[in-house]
């Protein structure tokens, strides 16, 4: 199906969450660029963005139009596809890749695999999180400057026990779907969102530990030998990573500090 | 539908998760036991449990019968239902909720309310693994002891920022269903895995922080006066929590260590 063809038959997604940075609206964005369809990312086309972001998670919203109140960013409003053909609204990640995962194209052949995928989007969102709490390893609402201490121990863990282990456990799903997915697909012989979470939670890894993951990447073949570079080169993903609209890794949920990187 | 008439037609599920603790097995269990459907609780039906989990999750595995490895415990097998009539494996307590969700009527009345009840869950399982961290906030692999410096840092975040974040917002959402759920669910007007789910957490919160808890429960007239009792005798759950099969808390994901909870 056509890029074209996937616009006109959707309805108008509209993704909600913090301007400027990647942060976990990126995944739901790879989702719809991969598919070739259209979406509005509202907050980062708006000069309101944050005040967008503030409207949608106040603190005394008990919801609007049926749908429940939104615990944080992203989340999606699809509208029309709601209760009595008001919007519809989806908060937490992976609630909102499974959702589109069906109407995208990118969960899977059958209930099998659309349950593996919406499993190591998870796993690999777990990771996401643990690379988060590298630098915020005792509260959120602290800066890093006031952890630092805490996030040199949480780092050095994360490094030497997490990492090898996500990314062994992700060359082995490669390495046992290879005969359908040739290292390019962790499920079936198809892209998924799970591939295109792997494969961010990949790239801000080695963005926020490029030592440590330069040293650890040639131990797993599948995973950097074949299947990095292919969803890199993904129709709709390639062009995307080309533009304006793919916002860089800065202090978001993967941050450079040098100190916490392999020394 | 009776709890028999649901049984006969029900494949033999399997639950695999460490033996002797609730764990995040207890999520898969209690949906089980509220829709009257039969499992086997493997782990814990066997003298050979803790071995179960080690082939389970060998780190050299790259899946069996077209199931990927699985990462980590929970996992479900439901023989009969895989690739070519093998047995299916799912990994990740949420993935395998949303997949039982369908099956034993516990994922609401629509596609909208299905949505909700997956996010709900997953923002249950974050205070979960949060609560997780208030005893191992820099590695999962040290003990307690040689991280509680951290850990009462940690605690006191969680306490005092964390736990009214997330009391407030289930409130919330109680309060916007209040006309079909009347305070007894969180989605629609019955019961699903997003309430037992809650209900779980809420309970370890209860457990590991007493007085941080007693503290604040007056501030959620509808989740401490309506929702968690309602849970709690709740057919199938109500049997469920006085039956030997309910393990108790202990030194799994909540823990009372006292100098961590409110002074």
């Amino acid at each position: 199906m056509s890029a074209n063809k996937k616009a006109r038959t959707q309805p108008p997604y509209e993704l909600l969450y913090w301007p400027g940075i990647p942060g976990r609206g990126e995944f739901i964005r790879l989702a719809f660029e991969a598919a070739g369809v259209s979406y509005k990312d509202v907050c980062n086309e708006s000069e309101d963005g944050m005040k967008i972001i503030g409207t949608l998670t106040d603190q005394s919203s008990t919801g609007s139009d049926g749908n429940p109140p939104v615990f944080a960013p992203p989340a999606l409003r699809v509208p029309g596809e709601g209760k009595n053909g008001a919007a519809l609204v989806l908060y937490q990640t992976p609630s909102i890749l499974s959702y589109l995962g069906d109407r995208l194209g990118l969960s899977g052949a059958d209930e099998a695999e659309k349950s593996w995928i919406l499993s190591h989007t998870l796993t690999a969102l777990d990771v996401n999180n643990e690379a988060h709490d590298t630098h915020h390893p005792v509260s959120m609402s602290l800066y890093y400057e006031d952890q630092k201490e805490e996030s040199l121990k949480k780092a050095t863990d994360f490094r030497e026990k997490r990492i090898p282990k996500f990314l062994k456990y992700f060359e082995r799903v490669l390495k046992g779907n290879e005969a359908q997915g040739q290292g390019k697909f962790l499920v079936g012989d198809g892209l998924s969102y799970a591939d295109l979470t792997v494969w961010h939670v990949l790239s801000g890894l080695e963005f926020a530990f490029p030592k440590e993951m330069e040293a650890r990447k040639k131990d797993y073949p599948l995973l950097f030998g074949t299947f990095y570079d292919s969803v890199k080169e993904t129709k709709g993903i390639k062009e995307y990573l080309a533009s304006e609209r793919r916002k860089e890794f800065s202090m978001g949920i993967f941050r450079h500090y040098p100190e916490l990187d392999r020394q």
